[in-house]
């Protein structure tokens, strides 16, 4: 089976198990007295959850799981979708404080919310505006609840369930500290920060590929030796699908990356291709450069105006390199993992090629 | 030692721990490259917790532990503070949701940040306000990450402390639906609604009494029996005190009650007191009911005629028998818990008329 076609097959099984919880949850509901409300908040949730997402944190927490030997397969799914519940958690929250309304062509949570008791508040928009931001706290909230009620109730030894729900809020509390420099960031940096974009490129790493890997590989009963050597791939190939999204983000095809090439300029986000590109840009290069950046109103010609920038300052080459050089460092550590699943070995492989090897 | 000496002195303990905790933490973010916020953000979420409260939850967390026979008070000291900075997570989040700007002559989290930086917005004050936004739901999160990580840390068998942490997710998850159904209520409802009011008693009780009660319980290996003697208490006790609360903060001393008197009247909130006032009201009685509540102008003299209404109504003389009634049923049935530990069934019994009976 192509790696397209084992992937697209997890996802089933996964968006499989995430309805299944859902209906659970809704059924439970049912015995408030308020019922219409809650049940409301958890369809909310579970569109939203299943509306976009590739699932690549539970794929990688069953991958952990099965590498270090488990072979529990029906319950290692159940309690993988934990970790995609923390990710809704999260992108509910985010978008509250990006001000995004959608996401994937969807409206957002508290976008949701706020458009659809629109009427009751009669044309008092900050007000609906304001009740859409709450229900959308309080939505990420309950499915941040949600995503440990998993893993504690999932069916492993409780020794192992500890040592995986301390994993667990330290993902969670390293994400989150994250997202605070991450707003701190946009509103006061300047941009000659090129070490504290790589480690962000680390943050991902660590939040997206090491965390899960490291849930799975605890409640197989991974000792630490075992899981640094999941680090010693996880991290490198982080980096390197980092820094590869953010050269799409501004030279890939619009379908293929679900938001409009150069969102990530418009937004003014911190990346490494737009830190070195300043970094070794004339005085010329850089007023292109700022006057794109954060601007929302940028079409598509000042876009292409930088991305000559970014050519001519080598920065495009310069993150090449770098997803190269982090890819490979991914591949080799890879090879080193001691692990009887060979199979789960070529999976991995063929996913670094997967995520870093995707057309622009 | 009397009733107020014995919660103070565990208060100093529980501050004690959380201090200590706290340091800890800022310790660790030193290791980060941009401690600076970080530090911020800890130093804001120790403070905002420690300046008001009177750790009710810890406490009840406490002697559940030893009413169920356990032992370790230093470690259960440890644990306990797991529910008070749950409680600080949802105050971070319900000042944002409410809109206040203070909480016990304190600035809240989100206002204190908008405040310090509001000079980097050079006068967009939306801007400021939508940062302090931002920053209160991730230090929300946050706060809430540090509950989990405490209670999944403490030094009890893992059996226990997996059984203790599915029921702190339910405690979480069912306070978080509560306040759902409370921005639904505030937002649209009429105030027919006596009974989903006694439900909101019923969930305080479920919150403050409950859940920490059973919480400490469960980690000195109790079962379900004893836990079940444990709810037949803590339920009446929490809706006499939620009753009781009611009452105080319309017809109490303002220096001791902490806020305003007639702040519940002019903020609109769902009050058993005003429900029953309603549904015994004439038109107008309702008339002077409806020109306070929510009303955030309303006046001392307002305030009065509603008291007058209250009285008129009979509903002060039904929500003090309600009070009686509920109060009386908890220390019957303290009286049937189980246990060897009579000095603390003495406290509980002490604890319930320092609650209930409150000075006006």
């Amino acid at each position: 089976m192509s790696i397209e076609n084992q992937l697209l097959k997890l996802k089933k099984e996964i968006d499989q198990e995430l309805r299944e919880f859902f209906d659970l949850k809704i059924k439970e509901i049912k015995k408030w007295r308020k019922p219409s409300l809650l049940k409301e908040m958890a369809e909310n949730i579970r569109d939203f959850t299943l509306s976009s997402g590739k699932r690549i944190r539970p794929i990688l927490f069953y991958y952990g799981y099965l590498l270090a030997g488990g072979r529990d397969k029906k319950n290692i799914l159940k309690a993988a979708i934990s970790i995609e519940l923390i990710h809704s958690y999260f992108l509910i929250h985010d978008d509250i404080i990006d001000r995004d309304d959608f996401r994937r062509h969807q409206l957002s949570v508290h976008c949701r919310y706020e458009k659809k008791y629109q009427d009751k508040f009669r044309g008092k928009s900050e007000e609906a505006k304001h009740f859409g931001i709450s229900m959308g706290i309080i939505a990420g909230d309950l499915v941040s609840a949600f995503g440990y009620e998993i893993l504690s109730r999932s069916n492993f030894p409780e020794n192992l369930k500890i040592r995986a729900i301390k994993k667990f809020n330290r993902v969670i509390a390293d994400t989150i500290t994250g997202e605070g420099i991450d707003v701190f960031l946009e509103m006061f940096a300047d941009f000659n920060m090129a070490r504290i974009l790589e480690m962000q490129g680390y943050k991902t790493a660590k939040y997206t590929i090491e965390g899960p890997l490291h849930l799975g590989a605890i409640l197989a009963g991974a000792n630490s030796n075992f899981l640094n050597s999941l680090t010693d791939f996880a991290i490198p190939l982080g980096i390197a699908y980092q820094i590869q999204d953010d050269i799409i983000g501004v030279f890939g095809d619009e379908k293929k990356i679900g938001k409009p090439v150069g969102a990530d300029l418009r937004e003014g986000k911190a990346t490494l291709l737009i830190a070195k590109a300043l970094e070794n840009a004339n005085d010329s290069q850089r007023m292109i450069i700022d006057s794109v950046l954060g601007n929302k109103e940028a079409g598509l010609k000042e876009i292409e105006r930088v991305r000559v920038v970014i050519r001519e300052t080598e920065s495009l080459k310069y993150s090449r390199n770098q997803v190269k050089k982090f890819s490979e460092l991914a591949g080799l550590n890879l090879k080193k993992i001691k692990t009887s699943d060979e199979e789960s070995k070529k999976f991995l492989r063929e996913l670094i090629d997967f995520m870093i090897g995707r057309e622009f």
